[in-house]
This record gives structure tokens, C-alpha cells and sequence, in this order.
């Protein structure tokens, strides 16, 4: 029998090579998780420790959050 | 004497009681900071574990991606 992942590595949105944003579904809850992945001895993508987990929520309030984040960058 | 911080409470952009956004300079390269904080035994907030420090590159990926999100989020 197959066994099924709880990552579709073709949904993973790249940030860069190694870190990507999946967006799933954790007890009923959805979460935007922005995380490191690294590749296991099966050649397959794996969430690493180095992330975090927003919900729907927390990810407004970044998107709210995006111009004054731009600011900083510009004036840093 | 006092001793400079590297964070600024002030300047922390919040997500939610405990996330918040830094944007800050870390060996002249600016990153953006997504990450809970903790209280420590002074009373000030201090960034724990859990969050990503993205480079400027990677936070432009994520505002790119914020359609993709959104879609994705609306479609779970």
C-alpha cells in the first residue's frame, strides 16, 4: 500500500531553494507555514525545525503589516 | 553603563500577542525577522525559537506569493 504525506511537495510555494510556504490544514485549522526544508536519505523535501506557522489570522496581519515592513527595508 | 539591545520592543510589528515582525541589520545584511517572542525573568521580550529570519530576496518571494496564498487559503 502507499503511504500518504501529509506534504504535496508540487503545492510548496519557493522562497529560495531551500525554504518554501505551504499553506495546510492542522486539526481543522488553516496555517501558512514558512519553513527551511531539507532533503532526507529518500531524496525527499522535509520540513526542517527553522519555520514557523501562522494562521489565517497572524497572516492578515503580516499582509496589514507589508508596507511599513517595506518602510524599514528602505530606510534600513 | 547601559548596554544596547539588539532589539527595539518599540519598533516590533505585531502578529499576535506574542509574534511580531523585526526588521533589523545582521552583519550589514537586512533581514526580516517572523518570530514569537518570550518574556524572560527582567520582564522584556526576547526572540525565542520559533520563526525565520528571511533576506530581503526571500521576503520579496512571499509578496509575490500572497495571491497564491490567498487562494490557497480561500480554497482549503
Amino acid at each position: 500500500t502507499t503511504q500518504s504525506s501529509d506534504i504535496d511537495t508540487e503545492e510548496l510555494i519557493p522562497l529560495s531553494a531551500k525554504r518554501f510556504v505551504n499553506v495546510r490544514t492542522f486539526k481543522g485549522r488553516i496555517m501558512i507555514d514558512i519553513r527551511e526544508y531539507y532533503v532526507n536519505d529518500d531524496g525527499e523535501n522535509r520540513p526542517g525545525k527553522k519555520g514557523i506557522s501562522l494562521s489565517v489570522d497572524q497572516w492578515e496581519k503580516l499582509k496589514e503589516a507589508m508596507e511599513t515592513i517595506d518602510e524599514r527595508i528602505h530606510n534600513s
